[in-house]
């Protein structure tokens, strides 16, 4: 019988400790203590680790960094992605460089210049469409993986979720408890993700029978509150936000006229932070799964190391979280 | 006239970009566009720039790199002070390696070893008291700089927050609108920040003759809501929670026994989240500024990689943000 053969990450699993640790302790680093590496070493040698000379070699030329590119940390959806992915690198034994592109006025030119500079064994981005020149020139020397959008017209891969389940199960709900006219906040159509979920949005209400307004908004905070005060001067009784921050306008535009969430409208957002369900009705939710987009996303981009190929992209399915905030007839 | 010499820094603010752009722009690196190096070019003769041998010199041993250990960055105050820190150290040309310790499973030992193999030119971390021997040993041979906590014994230098007048003026205009029975959600003993909140607490009460109930909770949103729910047995009619994440925990525990906050019951809580203004009566807040607090970590660390000094310490004091959640009499 063949098995294959132990690798740092079977030691690492073994010993209950990261990958780094087993590779310092097995390189009798003064770093981890003598205790421990005397451990290390001798499960190592239970394990009947050989290291591999043409993987060390290999290895030796690259920085065991991985770099990411989010708008901003400030961003729930983006810290909560930063911290899948450095969770998930770190148990592969990567260390993470983090930059921030800016929300609004994106210095992605820059972040990925720098990334670059330190030579990063890879990079994982939010991308930004008016720079896909620039990304298509950087992927053809270092491994670069999108997340969270795509960019039309360009190969690079990306890990991104699919709305149309999410979207498809919210107008269900919606719909089956008597809904007739629904109002949309529809994020920035110059990325994939607000142009996939206001097509979907259309597309599922047409299916339902559904009555469709829609404010074309983006992605802001702002944009969902002046967004929703506009939509309820044309009195529907559902409101979905199509992204976190204009779920949170939407929701503080509601408090502020007095407009008595899950008793006197239906209010559905996006991504299923804390702050979702800390209100007096919780706010149902249309869940992208970001924690799996970013582990998925971080183990696709180090598979690609060892081969000579692109890193793969992947979709994550979007799923709908029924709360207090739609448990109402019109 | 002597004026001090340009820096690199200098012509970053005067052209607009990076400090690492203006590096590579005036080493001719074509990785930045040509028009662009050139103006950089321009620019650095007209502001009579001349690299200075020693500091270049000493400046190739370093990695350019800096290290931040928090313990999760899905807590919104952590995520908001790497946020800071890493704007401010892009500012600065250094970048920024991120690593979580755990948010109940320190594993800050682990996570400090993997930034000094990588060199880091120095580190900002949240500490661990039970880590203290560790870290002090590692301050002997690495710039290091705590934040948010100092650890009791230890003379490794801190960036915290005073929470004095914080609380002081919140207890104050609680007071001063009839309030006499206060209810205070505690952070664990263990922590400078726990200990100093609920001493801070407990002497301004007796200044102002205020009724004191106390919950010993800890730093999570789960404490926060069970603490809420046996200080309400005891009736107070204010309610302070010591950190962010309790406060969570208080909002949600008032939604759920349906007490109305502004009208029942005054909340204070920790920490100006914009989902602390995203409710029905928004909550009154004592602030730490952590914004401040990482930007004058980051400025104190890489001050000192000039010296042979430690980095300095600092205080940052917190601010009372008064809002509809105590806006009534009992």
């Amino acid at each position: 019988m063949v098995t294959a053969p132990t690798t740092l990450r079977d030691i690492a699993r073994a010993c209950g400790v990261s990958v780094s640790t087993v590779s310092r302790a097995l390189a009798n680093n003064p770093a981890i203590a003598k205790k421990t590496r005397e451990t290390i070493q001798a499960i190592a040698k239970e394990l009947d680790y050989r290291p591999n000379a043409q993987a060390r070699a290999l290895k030796s030329s690259r920085t065991d960094a991985i770099g990411l590119v989010v708008p901003s940390l400030i961003n729930p959806f983006f810290s909560a992605m930063a911290a899948a992915i450095e969770d998930e690198a770190n148990q592969a034994g990567y260390a993470t460089i983090i930059t921030s592109s800016g929300e609004n006025t994106p210095k992605i030119t820059e972040a990925i210049e720098a990334l670059r500079a330190r030579q990063v064994d890879g990079i994982i981005a939010v991308p930004h469409a008016k720079s896909v020149e620039m990304l298509e020139h950087v992927a053809r020397s270092t491994p670069l993986l999108f997340i969270d959008r795509y960019i039309h017209g360009s190969n690079i891969p990306a890990v991104v979720s699919n709305s149309a389940p999410g979207i498809k199960a919210a107008l269900e709900a919606l719909a089956s408890r008597g809904h007739k006219k629904i109002g949309y906040l529809a994020g920035p159509q110059t990325t994939s993700t607000g142009l996939e979920r206001l097509k979907d949005f259309q597309r599922f209400c047409e299916e339902l029978g559904l009555e469709q307004i829609i404010h074309h908004g983006g992605y802001l905070h702002e944009e969902g509150f002046t967004g929703t005060q506009k939509l309820l001067e044309q009195h529907p009784t559902a409101l979905i936000a199509g992204d976190s921050m204009m779920t949170f306008g939407a929701l503080e535009a509601l408090y502020r006229e007095n407009v008595d969430i899950g008793k006197q409208i239906a209010l559905v957002g996006f991504d299923d932070f804390v702050f979702m369900r800390i209100q007096p009705a919780p706010v149902s939710i249309i869940d992208q799964n970001v924690e799996e987009m970013g582990r998925t996303a971080l183990r696709n981009l180090v598979a690609s190391f060892a081969g000579k190929s692109p890193p793969e992209g992947a979709v994550v399915q979007t799923r709908f979280i029924a709360r207090e905030s739609i448990e109402f007839s019109p």
